[in-house]
């Protein structure tokens, strides 16, 4: 698949901006501020691909009178989730589906609207994403989940590289004497930390810690590798486990242990931090929009938000499909925190001891949380074709045994068509299942585009296409020709045509779901009915906490897409410099 | 570069036939057991290419009057190996320089005659590879060696996909009780266990074990997953950190903590399970002739080398410099020990339930140890063209500044060339070094090919090329063509000479240093001239613990490479059937 530019596109049609499809907005400002615009041209992106064209191939209508089917679970069971539980305790809680699952035989998963969180627990168990893990709060991220992770990992790594970080490896053992050093770093981090305090049988005489995140650790290391200013700027980043002790968790979302990349920076300025801070949120929030199609609001976090340790921090936000928040990624300007606390200094060109200015930035399995809430429906996932494991599956469809061979040959070398094309592709030919139960399945799994053959479709020397993201009829395009160049073509063509879609939906959707407030109680108003408010901000820290105390909502971020208009906070009337965007979150 | 096939080039001209060198031998069988060959044939690998063909373009010799340097690592201080140490007792050790370095300013690197494993931590440092971690025995694995880690990873990311196993994620924490279950599980890691023992400020009514490895709780989750023949086999992998409690630690050979990956599968018979177990074996002995140049010995482990849990260990056995032997690689067939622990059954075809029968198998960090001790030299490390991080560096040289562009234009577009045809390439255009400190630099860092190009080469379009495996003018040679064609061809056909060549080198070192032996009194002997011994063993457990109490030296393997004939036990005089290899060993 080609990699367009979904978000350049949207930059340029001023569709992303996330004023311009607001109704109830005085914001309607079409400028960017000057150094967010700086940011986003410094990226190399690869050049846009034509999303808009239509399907060169015509398509005729037909029955589909066979798929009559229920749909049936691999494992129907509840024991997957239902694992024993060891070291829990009473007040820790894991979002387990614990209902009776077979009510109604109808369906298995929980329609979205009834309950969004029994919907998204039932999707990762039956889309076979994940599962619980034996210890509270830890999860076995499954094949097909996993291999979405892989996809990110895939397309993040690269961006690391090209903008100039190295992959390393830190131990995950830090001696908890370093967690101690930076005062409101151990404020953040204690009461999450689990401690190692036996090794080979033998009671430790430091306790260690299991990392929650590596700043304390890489800042004992950078004070070895870092000397002069020629040392500088040091950009490293690692793929690794972290585990940080949550009492409430949920696959994916919240989870005792996950998995991360964090980037930790080392810069001579704190103009070339601040820089890298920021280019690293951007890179985040274009791997959103374009690979993922979560169209994320970018912005700084408020001083009550803030990581602990940083100076700031930056943040993408994504609108779940409950409306919730979910900071989906976040990349810190340490400033000099980490550097005086454990003394990692250089000196600079005029020979001074400085100390060297920080970033650290991390996107986590989380994001797997993420694509799921934004995208899937009733019928289960539903993913973006860049990140999707499979972006095609084929059903092969016979009644009589004298037609499976022939259908067979054709669905073969359809597969091989594709798959030398770079199309990730499965040819489902089990013959332990039928092509309705195998449509239900791969739907459930959020396949982005269905290929059936039958045996008229051999005749005819052509298939039938179906789109995930479109449901029944109005979805599928009969007679598309196996030549294979226009097969390809199509396919292709589809696969942009949907990810342009869902991230087309995404935006629609979070537009129509942010409210621009410019009082207290319009706030109130906007959270209460499960929206986003976005309005002009100035109060104080403990306004902020009093907004969390009476709405549940917080300031998710001020972001950087502002107006130039200057306005008056929504709280106190004073003036207010910025909008800030408030909401209920994960 | 191609990936040509080094491992079928030596089976098929009988090289890597550990017999067919040794000249002391009766054993010069070249018939290999049937289940070895169909076991070889059955692994799909990509062509041969030729790593026979010779350079094409011709060179001529010129001074190198300019090379007069000495090395001075970049970081000179000793720091980076002195960093505290949390949580040490007395009886742990670390191998670490603790020599005062600068005893002779001539040389930092001690010379591998002198002190090998000075030698090693000293390549350590200076290749900038790893460093040592804040606690005991941990340690960071710094971007040049998490390169080849990746590398590494790359290779067998894609084989075991193509076999047929896909890629997840284990928690790992692991419930204490879980643990015990095995029996000879327990007894093997119980001594190696860090403990979690407190988790959100709280002390854990269950401790929690950091995984040392995953057999239990996988089959924990396989019982979830597996309930009939239908679900058989599961064939997963799982790339992660684990830790083992080691009391003798060495960076990449044993550490704490260490990266691999572990494959995990489960099957409705022993046949499927061992083939299974031999496959991955071969996946691993391929991998190490073929991209490490490490022309390991692949055999069964003794009943007392066996995994703890397992029935059977393969492993692959590879000779270091120093001609001690490191496991590089195992594979297990762990019967149904795991599965009767667990209770992991499946109904089988006839609606009886059965335990299944599993295999696991891992590679680990340890390896980039193993690819320092077979291949570095005195000037440091000499890296296998195919897992180079950069396997061509190009050092610009100038003496005036009116010659500097010249020579940088060229260097640039060569780099481009060579980049575009996706040779891995550093230019090292800095002018903070000499070029002599460069040439220094780039071969501690074991870069295979260095260009070089000075005024007099932009005249005549022309570079030098420098091998790294063939020290001074030998290895050069002048007057490389940079036309595009002629310069690509030329490199890619240097490297598979050197990966060839470092493959041919290690293969008359290991053959050179394996003695054939038929009594213990002549095993003794070659034990004690540091050699590897081999000889028909039918002995008893206790007779192999006297041999390691005596001599220091275990069984490493019976290899699949076996003599038809029937021997006598080297130890007992009793008929053997099969001949093991003795040797002492990391």
């Amino acid at each position: 698949m080609q990699k367009g530019n979904l978000y350049q596109t949207f930059v340029s049609h001023q569709h992303w901006n996330i004023f311009s499809l607001t109704t109830s907005s005085s914001l309607r400002a079409s400028r960017l501020r000057p150094y967010t615009a700086s940011m986003a041209a410094s990226l190399r992106l690869p050049s846009l691909t034509s999303l808009f064209t239509s399907p060169s191939a015509a398509g005729r209508l037909r029955s589909t009178a066979f798929l009559s089917w229920r749909y049936r679970p691999r494992y129907s069971s509840t024991s997957a989730f239902s694992s024993q539980s060891a070291a829990a305790s009473p007040p820790e809680t894991e979002e387990r589906v614990t209902r009776k699952k077979n009510q109604s035989d109808d369906r298995v998963v929980t329609p979205r609207s009834v309950d969004f969180n029994a919907w998204y627990l039932d999707v990762i168990e039956h889309a076979e994403l994940a599962d619980y893990g034996p210890v509270r709060g830890t999860m076995v991220i499954r094949p097909y989940g996993y291999a979405i992770w892989e996809a990110i990992q895939d397309f993040l790594n690269v961006k690391f590289k090209e903008t100039g970080h190295s992959n390393m490896y830190f131990p995950q053992f830090i001696p908890y004497s370093f967690i101690e050093k930076e005062a409101s770093h151990v404020e953040g981090f204690s009461p999450e930390l689990a401690l190692v305090t036996i090794g080979g049988g033998k009671e430790l005489e430091e306790k260690l810690v299991v990392r929650p995140t590596s700043e304390t650790i890489v800042n004992h290391m950078f004070t070895q590798w870092i000397h002069s200013y020629r040392d500088l700027p040091l950009m490293i980043n690692q793929w690794a486990n972290v585990t940080r002790w949550e009492m409430r968790t949920k696959p994916f979302v919240r989870t005792l242990e996950f998995l991360w990349q964090e980037g930790h920076t080392a810069h001579a300025n704190p103009e070339e931090a601040e820089k890298e801070a920021m280019q690293m949120i951007d890179v985040y929030t274009k791997f959103a929009y374009e690979q993922a199609a979560i169209p994320v609001i970018a912005g700084r976090k408020s001083k009550v938000e803030t990581f602990a340790g940083a100076s700031r921090t930056y943040t993408i936000e994504a609108m779940m499909g409950d409306r919730k928040a979910l900071q989906a990624g976040t990349s810190h300007n340490l400033g000099q925190n980490f550097s005086r606390a454990f003394g990692t200094q250089f000196t600079d060109e005029n020979g001074q001891r400085q100390h060297v200015w920080q970033t650290s930035w991390a996107i986590s399995t989380r994001f797997v949380g993420g694509i799921i809430m934004t995208h899937g429906d009733d019928a289960g996932l539903m993913l973006p074709p860049r990140l999707a494991p499979l972006q095609v599956v084929i059903v092969p469809i016979w009644k009589k045994d004298s037609e499976k061979e022939g259908v067979l040959t054709v669905a073969s070398s359809v597969k091989e068509v594709l798959q030398s094309a770079q199309i990730r592709v499965k040819l489902d030919d089990s013959d332990l299942r039928t092509p309705g139960w195998k449509f239900n399945f791969w739907e459930m799994k959020g396949v982005p585009l269905r290929i059936e053959i039958g045996p008229r479709d051999v005749s005819s020397k052509s298939v039938v296409v179906s789109r995930r993201d479109i449901p029944g009829k109005e979805g599928k395009v009969f007679g598309i020709s196996v030549e294979p160049a226009v097969l390809v073509t199509y396919i292709k063509e589809k696969l942009d045509e949907i990810q342009f879609s869902l991230l087309e939906r995404a935006i629609s959707f979070r537009n129509r779901n942010i409210v621009d407030v410019s009082s207290y109680d319009e706030l109130k108003n906007a959270i209460t009915q499960g929206k986003w408010a976005r309005g002009p901000w100035s109060g104080s820290d403990e306004d902020e906490l009093k907004v969390k105390e009476e709405t549940g909502a917080t300031i998710r971020c001020f972001p950087f897409e502002q107006p130039e208009d200057i306005k008056t906070c929504l709280m106190t009337g004073n003036p207010a410099k910025e909008v800030a965007i408030f909401a209920k979150s994960y």
